[in-house]
């Protein structure tokens, strides 16, 4: 295979879990990949927060991951806006904005990153910090990895960004 | 012309609408544009607020909208600290010590991008969803664009960052 | 010496300066030094308060720059979780957690990264806006730069990123 037969790779590191984030995430990431470009999401930290199912249970063990997991719930449903999210209502407002303009909510966005080859890894040490496990990331999720992994990607390609 | 008489390429998205992400992203902007880079400047969601009017109206259509552009009225003017904005004060004394360390005001900044080469793109998608038209966005914007253009400039990119 | 004999490199732009953030940076840049490659770390606005000596006198002149200099202390005891602080409390929990899972602390990952030949510098302009002098900083600080340093490094970086 010849250099200019490979693909052109893109790498985002999902580090925020709000919803204006993952939104610029997804369409960044959709669109690399229907440009014909390689892309890999790493979820970490927040982040994962959107790969975690919508509904879960606290899996961290010990009192203090348990009232963690208890406020940090996450799940695409959850995602708030990083500004105005005011008690929920500026979030509810802006998916109201979003699907009266015909934009795909982010289970949508997810839906159409896995149709286009998009991979999603979560981040295993991370994971150990917020007290999740691999039960309760979405089966969107392709693997889990550690930040080697990611650099051994990131190197490798042509656009890097951390979200 | 060679490859190596190409001007090496860097993009910034400006996702945040913050004063202290502004200063940044036109800092390196222009000391990039400075030093013969080709540099291109994308504003995105809350990021759209610094190169919206000072004095604009209100443009969304319908109550949520006109209601979200009400509070998020945006303009270089009304860019707060990320941290310490403390109801306007720390961001009033962060503008105090910028002028008098003779630091440029993010207009300046935005003046001495253009003369300098730097392009300035809002992003069509998040103007959707954030209720800004054409009408509202300063005479510096060079372009309105989407992800794909992003990502096309992106990719022959030195240096990409997501700000 | 060839291209491909030349350690490839990586950049990172510590902007925030949140617990969160700082466990990213570092368990970024020391895994990427461990796998050989040259990473520079930049240390700008928030991210000032990562390489402050935790104990420090107000070095700012005049009334504002010690004022925001006491708000804004600084010092890795002091960084708090961009989410979830919860007035300390969340902060606190997190790193007990960290040192459960033997997750090193951020001095434990700094002493790391000089060990593996990672550089951190600081930006002086920003220094100057949030009143930070070269004595408020560690001595794990290799050296004081600006913008143009930075962007020599990342335009022959592999990966760049803006934490």
């Amino acid at each position: 295979m010849t250099d200019e037969a490979k693909k052109e790779k893109m790498t985002i590191v999902m580090f925020s879990g709000e919803l204006d984030k993952a939104l610029a995430g997804f369409t960044l990431a959709n669109t690399a990949a229907s440009m014909e470009m390689d892309v890999s999401m790493f979820f970490t930290f927040w982040g994962l927060n959107i790969v975690k199912k919508n509904r879960t249970r606290f899996s961290g063990k010990g009192f203090i991951l348990k009232m963690f997991g208890m406020l940090n719930k996450g799940g695409t449903r959850r995602l708030a806006l990083s500004r105005f999210h005011m008690l929920g209502m500026g979030t509810s407002m802006m998916k109201k904005v979003m699907r009266k303009m015909r934009i795909a909510s982010i289970d949508e966005m997810m839906e159409l990153a896995k149709s286009l080859g998009v991979k999603l890894m979560a981040c295993t040490m991370s994971m150990g910090v917020m007290g999740v496990n691999a039960d309760n990331l979405r089966p969107e999720v392709d693997s889990l990895c550690g930040a080697a992994t990611y650099l051994a990607e990131a190197r490798k390609s042509a656009v890097n960004l951390f979200i």
